[in-house]
């Protein structure tokens, strides 16, 4: 057994019992951004996540393990996506990523956004003509230092 | 002369003026988002927007109509980016992409936000730990539908 | 089990009873573009539609909860796909690519085909110098927006 | 002077003339489709509609020997276009190759439908719910044949 | 059980018997060039023909069933193929490619050579100075239409 | 000046006056195959056959002497052709690779047809249903010895 | 003129008049290995740094404007590098990857080193068997956190 | 069983068991740096370490063989990274790998640092802005020669 | 069971028992270098051949079955090798490749070195600064005929 | 002017003045090999090395000044390349790549041979079948060490 085939165990039983991604979030009282990520192997659970994201999908003891274990990260099989949805986000970065890279560096120097010290948080937008995805990302600026 | 070409004159004459983005935004009276993806070649301008992005950089006026036709989009030079401020974002795609996928779908069903019909705001977030980019994108939810 | 093994199961079926994707389709009730697409793992189905085909194919019962999540979308191995009939159609981008982008932008303005409210009817186009192939597509045109 | 010389100045010149594709197949005679494609480079000229296109972008004379060469066919820079419109059609291919494939076989047994024996029209489609651009593609099928 | 398990198991039994591609061709009744290109997975078979197959190799209902499929053509695992003897006719292309263009096109005009409606005829050629392989080739010239 | 710039003086001249492979052939006294191939950049010439050339296409003292350098051959841009006539031997290779592999070692044992003693024929085949293009290649056999 | 332009005409000034990088360090006043990248196209200046390396160089007042805008970082014409001293830097991230992956998360959790709170120093460590390269890192570990 | 299958072995049984590479290290004798390495499958053990080893991990004899043969290298995926922290050491070449290349160069000429006569010591650095990750290699220079 | 398990089982078998590749060659009674190539699934074997290599190995008769099959070659996971041993030799060409080319030119004119009609000889050269590997490579001059 | 214009400057004036790559280094007093690898940019030349090659080639100062930097290495355009002879090379290793390293650690244990190290000796070998390529390799074997 590895993290990928406890990947692999989430999502099967959350197909059998129709378990949603909300309400595991609840239940491990986090985002439901940062419990999605963790539950498809891309961060890392502590003793007590493990035990109730393990009790959520009726995991094995050895699977209840592996939550615990950093898990190599990337949840993408190709390195330009195939998936509609997901290429539209990597569509916003081949379009906009000249831009965010110049407003960024327009308002605080050089440096980064950091994807680490990072936050998410994705909501439905009611609107007559559609509603629509809002995602608000807040990340820490990293400056450049010199030394 | 070709679009690229303009994207060229526009950036020197930016350094060399010291111009700055959101400032060309407020002369055009849009956002500062919108704008400098324009400047920087994945936006179509309308002959008034050309005319005043023309006269702030400068430009010919053959670079003015090239300003108003459709751009081939796409501003990043390998599809995997170097540059470690854009990475940052292609990150967030292959570590959260199955997580906006989840989300997505499972709070509106199948289908993409779009990245056509957008708009984003990028803001700087005072914190004490150290200031953060806060980024918000606005997409409208388009539906697969059956036929 | 995953969607994929869904997708085998559905072919395998398919070849052992010689099920035709035209009679799929008539009896699920939509066209047989769309509902051969949903069975080839790439449009996600309603419990009711997933029951006809479920009982079509003798799918078990994982596999029709299968049919009704979300898949992730892409159906071919390669990014230039080497099979002969799908590579024509990857030729006729590479060649008519740009006339595409030229037509519809002097025709509509800056903005895209959308390929989600998109519909596609295949027909035989009987010819006495050969029958031909004749596929209508339609997509709304969606403008980018100004912001 | 070689071909994409040549696709230049004719990009040229109509920015700077602000010519119409529409009109000039309507001046060389045939559809704007294949008279945008052979201005962009994909298709072979004979003499006299060498010669209109000539006279309409203001071609130099070795500029019209070069569009009655049969051009090295392909128009995009990559083989995953970044450009979001060209782009949606080859996700077209990704999700609805396999469907194509599994069609056309049912329809009409192993073999291609033609990329050259091939016409296609496209057309504004009035809604209103919004506009929609209709793509017509009509291409000879061929067999494969047993020898 | 899907076609690519067929060609793994008439591989097998081919060399546990022994078999000659050469004597399948003849009891089939057909080439040896079109006959193993079918045994391989890239051509479709009659009912005849896959019972004739499936009684020379041993195979099960299931896979003589396959073979009547059409198969996801493309036999090779690398877009540039590591085998030499293969390679050998890669490099072919790759340094004779535009020469088979430039003369195929003063020959004929623009258009290409059916991949499709194409035979192959491969032959020892006796030689003192060691013997040659010898291929013949015939594929129908297609010519682009204007339209 | 380097072999690349001798070829494009080489196809500019051939435009400008009209010039054609096979008569390029005849005088040089060889197959216009390996002629062809030899303009294009891939061959190397003796100075009798350099000095022909170059009269024929104007060629100053310069390009002379680099037609006798031996070139870095390969003659296309990307590793997948884009252009649909070369192409379709891409094609032949993918579909029809193992069936070469397979008939070969069936007819030789093991080793490789070489693609330098190697020579070809490009005929035209008149026909009713459409005239073919008719590929003749020979090459020595060569195998692979033990030691 | 752009950024790439300007690293040009320090090398080419370095290559004229034998400037040494750690000399250029001495006169700016920090490190050799902020300030070597820093004049390779990786880092911002000041523009009391660009003062003094456009004095150092000779370089015209645009080149010094350029020196203080941020640069689109990436220093590598190809993703894996063909230069052997820098290959082994890629070869050791290639065999150890898995390793210092493994030993930071067993010291620090999960998180990753800044390559942007980042510093470096690179020394010569004598020694009878061959004198050793040493390379000192030091990047601030940042932890992915919860939300 | 292969030498990945040990490694694999290896993971489990440290998941399930919470053995830690330091204290492995401890009981090997050697730095944890190597050690992990080569129970990552990137190094070659004697059969006392192999001993040591396939006791911890409570190994089976065939294991124990596997660690004395010398593995296939290279412990990655995929040539770009997409595992965060491993990429951060991506990042780090493709920023500064010319600087290194420079800097090395300028101190002792042309060669390389070696990866194979190479050590490195991963630490944890104190400090109250947040504790860092300190690495120091050292590699023998190895410079080319004439001959 | 095909070509690539029979390699499998070939390593396991060594690694078990203990083999060295030089005994298996004196056994068999040819080179080492070829000997091992054919062991590795790279050359094609004679039933006597088989059947010394199934007894040292243990191998079941449908193996020494395959080892008659021509292999499809290429032993090598990646077009670019990871392991630092191969890869230097990858090295060696993209360092020394036009040198090569350069050098075989001068002494024989246009043609290649063959890869077929080749040998190769690895020795240990005894060294007081340290042993080499001295590799002895021979290969038929194979010139480009006209024709 | 940068070290590829170098190389430039010395292969048009090796075409134009007919010299030998022989006489070159026996004029520089080094082996023809190195000598070749360094004037086609791969190697770092000492001053006096220099001025001879610089008078060889009627090199312009700057030029000298050049051959004295040590070059980005990697002579290839392509990571597979595309010339015939330099191809073969490639497919030694694709072929015998896994060979070398059996062989190589069954003789000396876990290192590799050094690329840095290494000296190589290229001659003609008469043959009454034909002459051939002969290529003797010596590199010193580095072995890893443990720490």
């Amino acid at each position: 057994m590895n993290r990928e085939d406890v990947t692999d165990l989430i999502i099967e039983a959350k197909v059998k019992k129709g378990i949603k991604w909300a309400d595991v979030a609840t239940r491990v009282g986090l985002s439901k951004e940062w419990v999605t990520a963790a539950c498809l192997g891309q961060m890392t659970l502590t003793p007590e996540q493990a035990a109730t994201i393990g009790d959520i999908f009726d995991l094995p003891d050895e699977a209840r393990l592996w939550l615990q274990e950093v898990p190599y990260k990337g949840s993408l099989p190709t390195s330009v996506p195939t998936d509609p949805l997901i290429y539209r986000f990597y569509e916003l970065i081949s379009v906009y990523g000249t831009t965010f890279k110049a407003l960024i560096h327009e308002e605080f120097g050089d440096g980064i956004m950091s994807a680490i010290d990072f936050k998410m948080d994705l909501q439905r937008e009611p609107n007559p003509a559609g509603d629509r995805v809002s995602i608000t990302m807040s990340g820490k600026f990293l400056p450049y230092k010199t030394y």
